[in-house]
């Protein structure tokens, strides 16, 4: 086995939003909110804590800066790709706290373009199912699958 | 508009699992690691935030604490339901990471057990369609639906 923490994707994507203030800020965006005061009043971060988040999301190209004002210069932050591509990682973060962690319903609440109300659901795109803990292929399985050609 | 920073389900969930440790505590349960040592060596988390972790994570109902070991007394952490139904969270935070944020191919990857090694997709359970930034209904449109009966 390696020395040292697992390497592994969950800590390299929290190494750039793994805490509160940056996830929240992911959410504002998603949610409309693209200047500073905005984002600072809807998420309650600390100024300085605010600035802080919003330069290395930017330098992690998960935000990118948008001049709105020439004098004095102002900018706006919104999403790359990168940043669009957190979308699951808020949804999922939002349906665990509809269920795990709400008071009353949660608001705003959000109702699928078809109508549905239900909590979206992580599938496997080939073949359609969930995806859950114990739906992972064992690394002997997806050895012997492999070799098998 | 309400004062005061949003009302929302990300922010609640946040309190609990919003930071960078808590949520690879929750991914080395996920894989099996469950003892102090085991999860401290894994995580790389200095042993007094771990221990202030697991202490939260245990009071916010994500983890139990599972004696095995009587003199002294030694404990497992183990996820709940509400652990468990954090999986979504952790499989969209690594295929951010996979996509995202990894030098090379990374370690552990992950195969379906149906041999599928797309990453998991958030559809709606309700049409099968995939959930998006764009798949929501606005208030207004949903307001219109309800009255609409």
């Amino acid at each position: 086995m390696e020395d040292g923490p697992r390497v592994c994707s969950v800590a390299r994507t929290l190494e750039v939003v793994g805490d509160r203030w940056a996830l929240l800020v992911v959410r504002e965006a998603f949610l409309g909110s693209h200047r500073f005061d905005e984002i600072q009043r809807n998420t309650g971060a600390p100024r300085d804590i605010l600035a802080a988040r919003l330069k290395k999301l930017v330098e992690h190209g998960v935000l990118e800066r948008r001049l709105y004002q020439e004098r004095p210069p102002r900018f706006e932050y919104h999403l790359t790709e990168a940043g669009l591509a957190l979308h699951p990682v808020i949804t999922t973060l939002r349906q665990w706290g509809d269920r795990y962690a709400a008071e009353r319903p949660a608001a705003p609440h959000f109702t699928h373009v078809c109508g549905g109300e239900s909590p979206a659901e992580l599938v496997c795109p080939d073949c359609g199912e969930p995806v859950e803990p114990r739906s992972f292929m064992r690394d002997a399985d997806v050895r012997a699958r492999r070799r098998a050609g």
